[in-house]
């Protein structure tokens, strides 16, 4: 940390900045400037607070120089992490394509967006059985039943199921059938869901708070790995901004951001990143290109008669097209995608 | 709900439009224009989902024209609500003045700061025993601890308290010594724990989040008010900009567009608006010549040795230096601030 | 426009609303609803101002259901705007790769530069003159100096030159020169530059404003059309946020959304959009990816003694490689990159 | 500058940094760390520029200690800048409330607002001319015509007149009739325009752009002091913002903010800072309450007429009612607002 001091700052302000270094045990280096003072701190381990020191009189700022976060950053980190769940690989060459419906909403509903995602490539199945809504009114999942009919579709696909936990209290019951656990966005910053989600055994999908720097990202991410559960999966999916031609701003610079300064993967969610159905073909393309290690993308085979989030799902045409295009962009850089059920065969 | 055509929209489509909305039991109004036709709905009661006309063929736009809260809301209501709290009254002439350290760190810390605020003047005491913090390496709060001293300081002090809530679970155990409880702003959209909050019998402070829409905070306190709680405080606590010259963006504007919207009372809180102590004394002034109806401030005997948010915590004199301006400010719009201990004796 | 009443407008104040519709020479249309009125205008040809209705009392709303412009929409176009300069066409199936330093420093720089980015392929050659600067005192471009050296690269290597004018008398001099004129990002709302611009006879690149909507940027364009030029290309360089991991938030639905709404072609600056030179190459990908019509790129042989953004510049050897990842993405979604010259020969 | 190095920097990569900085002509000292090198930089007289460190081997940033202006700062300033124009003070304790219509409609529209303001005690007229308008086909002001008229307001009143250039060439006809010279939020950063209103002889009312940071401001400022123009009035305005629910974010923190790094006197304008009439009075108490210098208000006798932004101007007995409000806030804070004509004589 770096403490610099106000332009006109007394020797006697100076000396309480170095005295109470000394006191917390670590080591002050001034150097004093033309024009102001600053003074170094050396030899601590961990970040320290700049609250502590930029209350004191005549300290202007005080300059965090190591990132606040250590298990989450890519320093000291042996190469990127790559999670293994039920033998797909998230974080390495082939792209991880998570697809299925916003929210679980029949038995029949979440059986066929599976079989057409499962045919088209998809690796796992994603559908929400609690839904957080901003409005009280608004459909808020089928809960255990959707949960019910979720073990159902790995059953009959072989899929992986992703899906999300809302408290710590669902955490245990999401955490029986899910391969993953999704912690969305609007909890990105409920530290009880986090530490409840690090001491579960299962993958956790971290998806990007609304307003959230990728910093506090890391930080949230965090909490999971100090809880001891380093299988964690990072997910931009739009930020909020002041033009309102898109549901979100969907930040495929937080990709770069997040490969330079972390080891964990990052996947991107073009469908809540814009929420127009018609943008998430050219966004997931995008998102592709920048690196992302894999897609979240919300299909439905009646948009229009969703429970949720209609608009910004694909019809199942529109999504075979994406897995080809997506599959021509991966290879341009270098990945893959998993190829249609049908190539295989 | 009016739904606004493509300007090359099929008589088809139209057609399917209108149909749809009386398959739902409400009267389609089609408008035809000179360049694109519109159709208005009307017979429904509650709010309409945008999404559900939105992805039909020919639909360019789908506008909500009622809000989409309704107990929250002026319209309909009878008048500002007022609540009332061991004596109290939240939403009156009098200002609501809230003030206490971040986080209770001591029993010693928190009765003398509860000493102070009261001789000042304050109205309510507030003081953190569970703290959600960014980086899981900070101080998380005393946990019951920091409840037990809280209600040895309504004792000493007869100060009703205020303390955050931090999860479904914390609500039971906070709920037995606070006198409201506080929702934070990370968690404004955690309906798992606005729906135990709603559900309990105390009065709740519920914060804006850092990038919630002032339509998203009303729309947090409609979960309050749907779960039976009426006794709701509402807080502008500021919001993320693109300036890091403060912590938040201070957005006072929001007092006078919630007064316009809903019947809920408003408190700002300085102290994370603006995340600088020398900045809280202008901003309490001016949230209070902007209508609010209380304020939340941050006061500490040794700031710099707070364990959190020490930079934009008042030092006791400050409090008492605040306290004389606003009350100043407050007579010249015809409000008013309790009277110093001192003075009433 | 939509004329929606509040719930209890009083028939009175609806019949002013009547009436002043009509004395406007239009329609009125009132849709009486269970809970409040609506008003619908037709009959109009341009767009209606909201404020000569918002203003009226027992008004709650006036909502646009027309765009405010008209020559640069998609409707009524006949398809995409190609514009074709000295032998190359922007917008169409070819990407526009632009590239150069972000200021001409020294003839001898931009020769060097022209002739590294010729070789790897760029179409045009990009250098400023005349800089604006956020800070007085930093290097605000060679100007008359700098418009000799461009005239010069164009002669040796055959790259038609974009470069910015910054105030309504610059656009005449940079004409001489150019053959685009760009108008900067500080400038999208400088209405005499782009009054002026709009008269030259040269095609003018506009970039989106720092916190310009993409409403804003289609209005500015706009201004451009209704002066009679039709040769207008935009850029998107990446907008103001809260995240200050990234200089700017690179918007790339923006190219999406612009594609949706205008004939305009439109290119991506990833130079600008990330201000790191280790997130160009990526996030050049993804605007390929996502359907940009072309690159914005800053090169310089020294970027670490480059008196502009050098940050931000890229080596030489990172735009050949930048040029060799873009051309398979641009194949990948059947579009083109300009071989290298070494490969045409 | 500091120069803080990354975690596994090389000796040799420090000493490129320390021989560079030494090649500059300044002193280097670096400052080994636990975990990484930082290196000061001592003896510089202006600003650096990071990207002079930043793109070198080894360096992850390069963080100012000196702030990029001067002659705006507060620093070695000889306290609080006052400005005196036809005998009114603009920053001292008295406030300067600036009032009239968005745009100079007709000559009589003119001064009666004119007579109406000065009745209720206004100091300054304000009225715009020449109007920058987001779109083409809007009122774009009266030019010269609006101009003469504002010469006779000022005649008829004594009022002094503030109105706006909005490009180079306007600024001598502008000075020619004006008292003050506006540069409005677009233009902030028109440096042509900021030049060539630095040059003349009248004071300038700069108003910060809608996604400006606070910084950005006073080094737009400092264009115009480093011009030789010491006569600088400071406008917040209203900033971008991710919520709809006001027309801009009136940011009143920013009063504070400018109080403690510059000399300069800032006045706050509640009309474009809320876009809503019935927003005015509560934010204009709100921006004294914060200690703004004074007022700039938009007053119209028809606002429903108007010919831009009716939608935020003050009803004439609106304007008398603010008038009140705000010199009882003024009184409470120890500043004053001049009595209503009436009340003088």
């Amino acid at each position: 940390m770096l403490i610099v001091m106000n332009q006109g700052a007394t020797d006697r302000e100076i000396q309480a900045v170095v005295r109470r270094i000394e006191r917390m045990g670590f080591k002050a280096n001034p150097i004093p400037g033309a024009r102001r003072c600053v003074i170094g701190i050396t030899g601590n381990e961990g970040p320290l607070d700049p609250g502590e020191f930029e209350s004191m009189p005549g300290v202007r700022e005080a300059i965090r120089i190591t990132r606040p976060y250590t298990l989450v950053g890519r320093e000291g980190a042996d190469g990127p992490t790559k999670i293994s769940i039920l033998g797909r690989e998230v974080g390495g060459a082939a792209l991880t394509i998570i697809a299925g419906p916003c929210a679980v909403e029949t038995e029949e509903q979440a059986m066929r967006i599976a079989e057409l995602v499962a045919r088209a490539g998809a690796s796992f199945y994603r559908g929400g059985a609690f839904k957080p809504r901003t409005s009280p009114y608004s459909f808020q999942g089928l809960g255990d039943e959707g949960l019910r009919i979720l073990s159902k579709v790995r059953e009959a696909t072989g899929l992986p199921i992703v899906t999300e936990a809302v408290d710590p209290e669902s955490v245990s019951r999401v955490e029986e059938v899910a391969d993953v656990i999704q912690v969305g966005a609007r909890n990105m910053q409920n530290y009880s869901l986090l530490k409840h989600a690090g001491r579960c055994g299962k993958p956790v999908l971290l998806k990007r708070g609304l307003s959230a720097t990728i910093q506090e990202l890391l930080l949230s991410a965090e909490y999971l790995l100090a809880e001891g559960n380093r299988q964690v999966i990072l997910c931009e999916r739009g930020i909020r901004s002041f033009d309102q031609a898109t549901r979100n701003l969907f930040d495929l610079s937080a990709i770069a951001v997040v490969h330079g300064l972390s080891h964990l993967p990052i996947v991107a969610d073009p469908s809540h990143g814009t929420g127009h159905r018609d943008m998430v073909i050219p966004m997931a393309r995008a998102a592709v290109a920048a690196g992302a290690d894999g897609l979240l993308v919300e299909v439905h085979p009646n948009p229009d008669r969703a429970l949720s989030d209609g608009a910004q799902s694909l019809y199942p045409e529109q999504f075979d097209r994406m897995m080809k295009e997506v599959r021509l962009i991966a290879e341009a850089i270098g990945r893959r995608v998993a190829e249609p059920a049908g190539a295989r065969a």
